[in-house]
């Protein structure tokens, strides 16, 4: 197994922390993505899409996708148990998790790639050229601010988003609200308790710390 | 357990078939999204955030992600499999479901909801309010043609999107694809023959066709 990482992007972050939860050692290659050095030919012959973050598993299959790659480790490395334990446990994390991607990463997402300089002509993840759309600058703002919204109804009656155990959907949601922070600049957080007692939890977790220095 | 549903739309399709792979009965109500019935008292007493579907558990837990349901009735009827056996099984179908939502299902949303008059004010799922962005038509249309020749790349190879064997992975990207055709008026489909072979296939099976009928 190989995993290709880069450090300063939410989702192969998302990764790192569910290896350091594991505890376990994954060979690991950086691709600096600010150097674009994910559109080269060297990391295009492990993935032509040219996204981060990939595991290369032995046989050459090619895991692109966090979340399946989480899926991967968990069966893998069972303890501990970050995907859930009941069915109802396992649906919660998935649906949480979902509900993050679509609501808040993509939000994220619009902001960052419409209105930085750094993303002119690349306002899609991939290899493709797609133009920004400034006006999608302010409507992935105000979905942000729907989704912490939504995050601190949550957290306001549950300790963790899928109940009284961190799971994925924890890990998930904490790098894409770090994500919305920086692509924001100021705070969305601000004036929502739940959500900022959730944050300080998870920072706190020694797997966390590990991954994210 | 009742299940929500509303036939005219994707997600709750895709939980649509997955009950009917299982052969199971499961309690159903329909919500009418074309009278926006999903945004009255009745369903937002369901569920809040008004969308559909929603699977609601016996102990009043809400499911509100058709992946999230799809996990939870995999648990309680395993056969037939529908995500995966094996470790790399199960996380392949994570990733073509998570490639399906992120680069087809987005895109199709983009051209529907930011060009047809229909959803004028409503370009964003959900009850808020959010304007049409004209130029993501195009977007959405571009990002659709980039999925599709992922998809026809895959389907070149594989008999199906995870391996040898039909999968959720499969169910997801099959009502994206007619989901787009619908959103696209002309077909992108047109000159990808693998996933035209691949649509058949899907199209013919007992359990789409009641599903879907």
């Amino acid at each position: 197994m190989r995993f290709y990482d880069f450090k300063g992007a939410p989702s192969p972050t998302k990764v790192r922390i569910v290896i350091a939860e594991k505890g376990v050692e994954i060979p690991t290659e950086s691709v600096n993505l600010r150097t674009l050095e994910q559109q080269g030919e060297a990391y295009r012959r492990v993935h032509p899409g040219a996204t981060v973050p990939t595991l290369l598993l032995d046989d050459g299959t090619r895991l692109t996708e966090s979340h399946a790659i989480a899926h991967y480790l968990e069966q893998l490395y069972p303890e501990p148990a970050l995907l859930g334990r009941s069915p109802r446990e396992r649906a919660l994390i998935v649906m949480w998790h979902d509900i993050t991607v679509l609501e808040g990463y993509v939000g994220a997402q619009e902001v960052l790639r419409n209105g930085s300089e750094a993303f002119k002509g690349r306002a899609v993840p991939g290899i493709e050229p797609f133009e920004q759309i400034p006006a999608l600058v302010d409507r992935g703002r105000r979905r942000i601010g729907l989704y912490i919204d939504k995050l601190d109804r949550r957290l306001d009656e549950s300790e963790y988003l899928a109940g009284d155990r961190y799971s994925y959907a924890d890990i998930s949601a904490y790098v894409t609200v770090g994500f919305a922070q920086r692509a924001i600049g100021d705070d969305p957080v601000a004036g929502h308790a739940a959500v900022a007692r959730w944050l300080a939890a998870i920072a706190a977790r020694p797997a966390v710390v590990a991954a994210t220095q």
